[in-house]
């Protein structure tokens, strides 16, 4: 059998001194460049293979600096602190001379505490209940089953929009794939933009940073197995050619698995 | 007239190639260190001050790697990618040979768009018909005057606690200081823990990272002058020793201002 696509894609060969050899993968690009998820668990991976690495990530901030190319990369990965349980990492990602992603991460051995959480899966048909929604035109969309509850893309994009950008789908791995740290970091980017929800216009846009805080340590992850997630976003400030979205990610257990942020660029 | 305490305690001395000298300031500590909002705004005006900077900040990333001890400090700040009207930055602080801060920023020459922001200054009294909060104890919170209209500290440390860990704050410098990038970034960390809120208890916690996302350029924060600003925070996830909140800032005339996270361990 062959490996998962998204294995293939994340995949990093070892070079000297916290440096990992990658290339691009066509089944995960996007318009123009790669899918900026597969470049963020690329980068998270990095931080994962590396031999100093202390415990599990509990944020991560990857900033994409400039289109990355198809082809080869470097990923640099680097302890910058090492507490007794945690763990702070400076990450670029370089093509040539030039770096196209900087990324920070903290990881840290979890332990056992108190816990609530806040955010609430909210009250959603389950999955079997709603279509899968067909989103073919870029490869990476094919890489996830999305069955989407609200906030679907513009039927019309015809200018009209609307005032609020609430987004709710049903997602996974296509075909499904055991959760881990970096495919849940590539679907943190897995909604469209909130913009093209507020103004029904294709607008040229891309990420220009997302953070990422985990909910769940590895075991947790694993218990997910192949099980849908429910992913819900929201636009929040929208101006001078930048917007940003808060968003959730739960098990369809119920369990907050992750929250995310970012900021896009937009043109017009 | 002497400077304003929170300019003496972001003031950084140039050295060569993007390195700041700069020292803590006994007017911002907290109960050990600094208040990580000043460690923070400390950060960024390296990035503000260094001569090859481009644009305004837009999103910014400090992750808390180590207790800042009292004393001087070295930021280095590095444009790890330059574009046309974008900016990436990598930026460290350090303690002799020790990382105590990492960051990463944004900054860009934003342009006039469309915009129109989705999350909504809450209707709230008026910070003139809110009795201001006394919260002596630390020096730092003395340099704020906050006015709480929701979610102020519980009376009783009584473990009680609740289900909802929301908090809304008229806040602005004490003494009134002219908004602008650095100030708002040190904002941003101005609430008290969530936890504490929904445990009710004081458990030993600090703030690992924080992202702020700014919403206004440098002439809408000039706008802003010595307004209040109201301060909204909501905790998500809690458990495995780490939390987070999503907040947002608005300016009292109605404009968002920035919208900011964090993920704060804790022991218990």
């Amino acid at each position: 059998m062959s490996a998962h696509p998204f294995d293939a894609a994340i995949a990093l060969q070892s070079r000297e001194d916290g440096l990992f050899l990658g290339r691009t993968s066509p089944p995960y690009a996007n318009f123009i460049g790669p899918y900026g998820g597969i470049t963020a668990a690329q980068c998270l991976n990095a931080v994962l293979q590396h031999p100093q690495r202390l415990g599990d990530p509990v944020a991560f901030t990857i900033n994409f600096a400039a289109a990355v190319a198809d082809g080869e990369f470097l990923v640099r990965a680097r302890p910058a602190r090492t507490n007794r349980s945690t763990q702070h990492w400076i990450v670029e990602m370089l093509q040539g001379d030039e770096v196209v992603a900087t990324a920070t991460a903290l990881t840290a051995v979890r332990r056992p505490t108190w816990g609530g959480h806040e955010a609430h899966l909210p009250e959603v048909p389950r999955p079997a209940e709603i279509q899968r929604t067909l989103r073919r035109g870029v490869a990476w969309m094919e890489r996830y089953e999305m069955r989407f509850v609200l906030g679907m893309l513009p039927r019309d994009w015809d200018g009209s929009g609307g005032p609020e950008s609430l987004s709710r789908l049903w997602v996974r791995d296509d075909p499904p794939r055991p959760l881990d740290f970096p495919s849940l970091a590539a679907l943190c980017d897995v909604f469209f933009p909130r913009i093209w929800l507020r103004r029904a216009r294709q607008t040229p846009l891309g990420t220009v940073s997302m953070t990422v805080y985990f909910h769940a340590d590895a075991e947790e992850l694993a218990r997910a197995g192949t099980g849908y997630l429910l992913a819900q976003a929201r636009g929040q400030g929208f101006g001078g050619g930048y917007f940003d979205h808060a968003a959730q990610v739960w098990h369809e257990g119920g369990s907050l698995l992750a929250t995310t942020h970012q900021v896009m660029y937009y043109k017009e």
